[in-house]
């Protein structure tokens, strides 16, 4: 029996994630559930790609992970199942979601393309795939099934990844995107602790974004610098992160998912 | 043992929600409960009974339903609890929210008002009867307490119904209430799918709402339509659905729950 | 085996609440897990307290309190697990956040710095305590590890309270701190139903705050006065609440949590 992690963007407003849940008991009833978070930014499929890589290692091992973020669904995105080399299960749209998680847990060994459809639920709607198909395949991976009954296997060099560029790491100088932005409005760039020492920008450092440049300090923690400054930071995730002490950086800064942002050193004044 | 799927306008800013599961945990320990929304706009008695009505059948059979929107809370209005053909039970405020979902599960077979009042918490509030009568009358029922034990029974017929007019079916034209409204701002009326197809609208139709007509188009999914156009679709829950793509209906088209929209062919330009 | 209440300021849109479900998954299975609520505003160290307090005994006996509103994260202030005299156990920050729970359950009996960083995860972040220290004890303790073993002991007497001052209550005239602002935007005061009893103010009072006079009614419930009228009533957790009869005291007030109200009978006109 494996656990189910589940995450989406169905917000909390409606039925939908706790529909999904019922799915699954109906159909896996001893199966349990982790609801991760349902509140990923609507139809934000990087921000979900790295919450969900993120998170990955708190889950339990061998967990199937359930993520919705489809903007795509009742297209012609495929549905898919992946197996990590660390034996966790991927559960959702073919979009580029699943693929930074499986990949940071050791690589894709198997795939599939989910189309047994007398494992989905029926009549399956054209836009509720999170509950017709996901959370039905889910429930039934998580109560055993094996994957390979899930659907045709598919050449893994052929999913989708989410368009995120490399950062550029020189001595002096970073540039990377902008993924995440938390409810605080702080700032996570596809950038981790290790790239951030590699450049060497010293504590005094420029933040530029939109062509404007904003000075910030490179810290631990909020509490090294004063209300309503920019501190640079390696978040609980190991990402950099843009933040403002007692403020957001993603009103500050005006930043949204996807903008790329450099990080350099201060000239000398 | 039955499943509690519990519905509620508390949102998740305050304990509601988590204290009555609490009361549920410590009256039934081994019940389990989904929480299928808290999202229920606040007070809104007819939004809550169609969210009811259309997840129901998602839910565990046997499940206990216990939904709370309850504006009258401390007033005059019954507590009760129901029972359906299809044996599921429904406990909640007699305002209407309970019974669409059990006439569509065959019908309400048994009604009981909550007049045990050895089942409640004692003190009991006058404000809060989610926690102290509603949620502690599911959790004994889950755990096996026959129906009627639960209070006296009542006539079914004298039952409180939500007042939302039956829709106006001709060929092509129809006319149906405002009855449920998403985080996306997608407005679905009381109208299903085999009506829509009778009124042989056609794909280009007029929506008319509040004296104003707006050009819409009848489709699958949002697919059909360009971004800011409005779609009519079927939505997951066979309801026909007033959408904008890419953006928001309620906002659009200025309704509101319970507002009166007609869909009706497109007259020749 | 005992249940884990789980409270914090973390909010429903980022992943911090599940990654600590599953962090508490991973090290404890077989333990349960009741999310009371995370939507304490972002770092009302205050409002979180009484949030702990009220909903204490709603929660099962022997139950783990975890709760996290921390501001102060990665300083100075302590980590800390409390006993309560009616066996309920407290984890979280040495900020107050937990102290008028544990003395409303008998008071506390033994206290430990956390200071046993094997129980904790590794490596330990500078800003997720939750994660990483919180959930993590919280896990073990609810799965049997005695409290002594999650650190040093430490002179309860020097734990940090909240700096909430006492309610003074002459016939008349009561004066209170605002403690907690629900979303409706109703205000409760620290002060309860025997209080406001013993003060005798009548019906009709007046609330001042800020130096400006409210006319407001004493009553059981809202559909004592008419809309937008300000009532007074005793609230569902025995504290004595400020609110607006189908709008929202804490607007029309301009209150917010920490202000100091005063409510007196009203002078003869």
């Amino acid at each position: 029996m494996r656990t189910i992690c589940f995450y989406s963007d169905y917000g909390y407003q409606d039925d939908f994630a706790g529909t999904c849940r019922a799915v699954i008991k109906r159909l896996a009833p001893a199966v349990e559930v982790i609801d991760v978070t349902h509140g990923i930014a609507p139809q934000n499929v990087l921000g979900g790609a790295f919450v969900l890589r993120n998170t990955m290692h708190y889950m339990p091992d061998g967990a199937v992970h359930l993520a919705v973020v489809d903007p795509g669904v009742g297209g012609s995105r495929r549905a898919v199942a992946l197996r990590s080399a660390g034996d966790r299960l991927f559960v959702g749209p073919d979009n580029g979601l699943l693929v930074p998680a499986a990949e940071a847990d050791g690589g894709i060994t198997e795939g599939r393309e989910l189309t047994a459809q007398e494992l989905w639920l029926a009549p399956t709607s054209a836009t509720f795939h999170g509950r017709d198909i996901f959370a039905a395949v889910a429930a039934r991976l998580a109560a055993g099934l094996p994957l390979e009954r899930t659907g045709v296997e598919i050449d893994v060099g052929t999913l989708t990844h989410v368009g995120v560029p490399e950062p550029v790491v020189v001595r002096g100088s970073l540039r990377a995107a902008a993924v995440l932005v938390d409810q605080f409005g702080n700032v996570a760039l596809n950038l981790d602790g290790r790239q951030l020492a590699q450049a060497e920008l010293g504590e005094q450092i420029e933040v530029v974004c939109g062509g404007e440049g904003f000075l910030a300090t490179v810290a631990i923690s909020f509490q090294a610098v004063r209300s309503s400054d920019i501190v640079v930071l390696v978040d609980s995730y190991d990402q950099v992160a843009v933040c403002v002490n007692k403020g957001s950086a993603v009103e500050v800064l005006t930043l949204k998912v996807g903008d790329m942002v450099t990080l350099r050193r201060r000239p000398p004044s």
